[in-house]
């Protein structure tokens, strides 16, 4: 059993037969370090669940500057939403930060799911609202937090990336600049070495 | 026919007997100018929809700032979803900038008319896809646009608030200070008058 079945099984509580009726038809891809799975502008055609590896989003301001939107290692799903949903062309990119390997969660495995498993149809709203909840937890932070506390909730969040990503992407995640980001990192050692 | 039959009749495309039936129950509320619907803390019982007034959600960070998350004018919805659907204390407010009447819609009610009616049922996912579409270009603006753009996208989004909202709480809405505000108001005043 690979990694989605199990998440459907384990996290979503679908049973193992509802599981293998709906993943059988699944498509699965690799994508190298630093490929693109979304380019803004393209419509997007699937959520991506990460089986392996780590993509992130992100977009390009006017000055053509890259501000990330979302990291997803292992066990996440990344996708421009409003894109699938909306068949609005997408704003944001999809990028391999490692060599990574995902499943293809299009509309037509949605539809299906949802008719034939009501567990499956609790997961989805669950998925959907647990989207809307950590967007709010994200307008709430770039709007109100230091950089302090932006850094904290990041590693709450995301526990095991500290190593995986370099630092100017993490800064680029949270708002701030990278030399925010080093204060804070030597603040908090500093914080810690003198409560230890 | 109040303003919420009609929203259901003609915005959401659901038929007059399916809205008859599934309005009959509901409950109205008046709020006068001031007056919270919620408080930070609260666990979050219903959306307001808003049929005359308006309202603000908004937050405050740890300096005791406040943060305007929302606007909700007549035909707009307004909740802490995350709070509502997880039973998460609500980490905002949502207060009457004027004074306002609403309807309340509990889960009981999106529940029976999820079950009850397809149309609102697609309705509904709309309208969450639609929230998350909303969320998602504010986090781009907040991340990556100047004080000009997010005031542009402001107006598009609210073309009938410049006149019912103070400053100060366009300029908290936007992540922006009042003075920055002022600068970008002026200098598209004095745009206008070169081009026209």
């Amino acid at each position: 059993m690979q990694a989605f079945e199990t998440y459907l099984l384990k996290i979503a509580g679908i049973s193992i037969d509802e599981v293998m009726l709906l993943t059988s038809e699944l498509k699965r891809l690799s994508f190298e370090k630093g490929e693109l799975l979304l380019k803004k502008g393209a419509i997007c055609r699937h959520s991506f669940f990460v089986e392996k590896g780590l993509l992130r989003s992100y977009m390009l301001d006017e000055s053509g500057k890259e501000h990330v939107i979302q990291f997803a290692p292992e066990n996440w799903f990344i996708v421009d939403r409003s894109s699938v949903y909306f068949n609005d062309a997408s704003e944001s990119y999809i990028e391999a930060i490692e060599d990574t390997e995902v499943v293809l969660i299009g509309e037509d495995f949605i539809c299906k799911a949802n008719e034939t498993s009501p567990a499956f149809r609790r997961f989805n709203d669950k998925l959907l609202h647990n989207h809307i909840r950590h967007m709010q937890k994200r307008i709430n932070l770039l709007l109100g937090a230091t950089a302090e506390v932006r850094y904290l909730r990041f590693i709450e969040m995301y526990p095991d990336l500290l190593l995986r990503v370099p630092q100017w992407m993490i800064a680029s995640y949270l708002g701030i600049t990278p030399e925010s980001l080093s204060r804070v990192r030597k603040e908090l050692a500093h914080n810690n070495f003198k409560t230890n």
